[in-house]
């Protein structure tokens, strides 16, 4: 059976050259970097080169990159140390109504444990209002953390303004750029971001592995403790293989970004004109081409449920999602789609298409035409009404 | 020129039959796990085959492992997390002074942290005192923490009598394994274990990947916030080729073990035999045979410095370490080490062979024959003396 992949929010595949790339580092040159023989100073070497090279990306300093399994302990990893470490100065922290559960739940964890959190509206396409997150800072904030790029509707936040805000104000500017690294260009200087939190898996990379970048002179202490690794921010040996793959994969990305983008931008059009012929359907987000990622496309179906979509979608070999894979089977509606406005019933009939370096004009055609009966027959049996 | 790889304490080359088993996870059955269409339960359905026979391999039930990123983050989940949430129970918790850092200094941040810990003395050959073990546990005890076995000087400890009493007593017992795993038995129910660390890049297979088993019915949270994932224990996209590659490891592992190890043990002898014919040498830790792992020999040589051997046998294609690779670059004398006594000036002349599958009786030759000019040579120059 044809199999059309349109879930790259949720993972993408490993780019083969980013194998080729880690394959010395499997069973040849398979040192623990902290080993003083040439096993060891190899692996170092590795690990250094693929450091400077993904600061280099970011416009970063080397010694700013710290290397995590993925993007869910760099977020843990901000959070929950800058706010530990710096409790002294005050315990308020701002967030928004949309953030990837990493950032979320340890925000809602630090809550319970007396940090005070301003959860932050946004607007029906996504977007935080400046002014009201400017003025939500006190005296005791200490940290803002707003994404790059949602995950589930792609709308890409104004991170140079609130970076700007934030530095003018003293606070500490965290975000979680998972879905926009590789995708949309970043420079943490220009952008005035002190936390970055990042994901191999996303770009192509290998799943295990992400970093966080920290400004230098930033007050925060290690999640875990242990050996005397990363600067001693993050113990654990070095996984090699996977900070070395991660660094081709990044590269990769971004020399093929601006011609990826204005592919998957043409594709995203395609879908959208498409599917906005059948009755009761919308998007969710920014229009395509505003400040969208340029690969997200959230839809919405009125009278159908979103999952049963994923379901029967699957069956004809085409892999797309509701919403974020890490809430899938929660049942839970999505926090996003409430945090814009949509009504509940309306949550339910979402369907998130993410495309990729793969997709082709032939997959969306492939995808529109086994789409449109799919809604047809669900909402021939939803007992919502539909038609 | 020749490499001789001995130091498998530190970390061990990926083995290419577990390269195979990882391979179509990278970029052909990719998906994200906690997607709902086809991609998504291909990696879940790899990821739960593989945690089951995991569970089996240590006679564990398959919902009792929960995967990490290794053996650091292993011990601070078990640790900093069956600390805080049992607090109310109580704040002690009991470990021994040779633990890995990964344990010790856990420990030592929950110290500060208003914890009480008891740091269990061993013998001049490593072992921990039961009698000791059991007086030091109070009403207030909720945690013993005690290694399987050392990872400087191989000692093996004795994990079910330890099991036996936190069992009697009520009160939790963890084992930190990542030395032991896949080179001695171990039976979560026989030894009476509650949880349990390990590390995949210890036992031939892929860095960035371990496991916490967590004993059905434990009081503990997770580390770190963010999606439902291993039940709620802990979040982040997992790792599906990392984890189908460490079962494969360790099934490798466990089927090899008594022939691997008959192999070592007579390896280790002929070591033993050929380095103690030099003057003013002896082993740390207990004798080759005794309950010591079978790839571990602990030299130490009077009028030499540690590091100086290691960078010279590193010239010749050698490759040994001081002890932990995780301090090496500390210069502190090894805690294990002070631990068993040994005077200050000595434990600076402490040399670590750790031997592997791919360990044979040239390299052993070739070892011994390099050594011997290198430690002459070395106290030739040395400040303290020698001949």
């Amino acid at each position: 059976m044809k199999q059309v992949y349109l879930d790259h929010a949720a993972t993408t595949p490993l780019d083969k050259r980013v194998l080729d790339a880690m394959k010395p580092y499997f069973s040849e040159k398979f040192g623990n970097a902290s080993s003083l023989h040439s096993f060891g100073t190899d692996a170092m070497e590795a690990i250094e080169k693929a450091r400077e090279s993904i600061a280099k990306v970011i416009n970063a300093k080397s010694e700013e990159i710290v290397f995590t399994s993925g993007g869910t302990e760099s977020d843990n990893l901000a959070l929950q140390e800058i706010g530990y470490s710096n409790r002294g100065k005050g315990n308020h922290i701002i967030t928004t109504k949309i953030e990837h559960h990493a950032v979320e739940n340890t925000c809602k964890f630090l809550e319970k444990d007396g940090f005070e959190v301003t959860w932050l509206d946004v607007d029906k396409e996504g977007f935080v209002d400046l002014n009201e997150l400017e003025k939500s800072i006190t005296g005791k904030t200490i940290l803002v953390s707003v994404m790059h790029a949602n995950n589930e509707i792609g709308t890409i936040e104004p991170v140079a303004e609130i970076g700007k805000i934030c530095k003018s104000k003293g606070v500490y500017f965290h975000t979680d750029t998972v879905q926009s690294l590789g995708k949309e260009k970043i420079d943490v200087e220009a952008m005035n971001i002190d936390l970055l939190s990042a994901s191999a898996h996303k770009f192509y990379g290998p799943k295990g592995i992400g970093f966080l970048y920290v400004r230098k002179g930033t007050k925060i202490n290690p999640l875990m403790q242990g050996g005397i690794h990363e600067k001693g921010l993050r113990p654990g040996t070095e996984n090699v293989p996977g900070i070395v793959g991660m660094e081709k994969a990044l590269n990769l990305a971004e020399k093929e970004m601006e011609k990826e983008n204005i592919k998957e931008r043409k594709l995203a059009k395609k879908i959208v004109e498409g599917v906005l012929k059948i009755e009761n359907s919308w998007i969710n987000g920014p229009p395509v081409g505003k400040k969208r990622l340029s690969n997200n496309i959230n839809l919405g179906f009125d009278f159908v449920e979103g999952e049963s979509m994923v379901l029967m979608l699957s069956d004809k070999g085409i892999a797309a999602s509701t919403g974020s894979a890490c809430s899938t089977k929660s049942l839970k509606p999505s926090h996003v789609l409430r945090a814009i406005g949509l009504q509940l019933v309306k949550c339910h009939g979402s369907l998130r298409v993410s495309l990729g370096k793969g997709t082709s004009a032939k997959d969306i055609n492939y995808f529109l035409q086994e789409l449109k009966p799919i809604v047809k027959r669900l909402r021939e049996i939803s007992p919502l009404g539909g038609k």
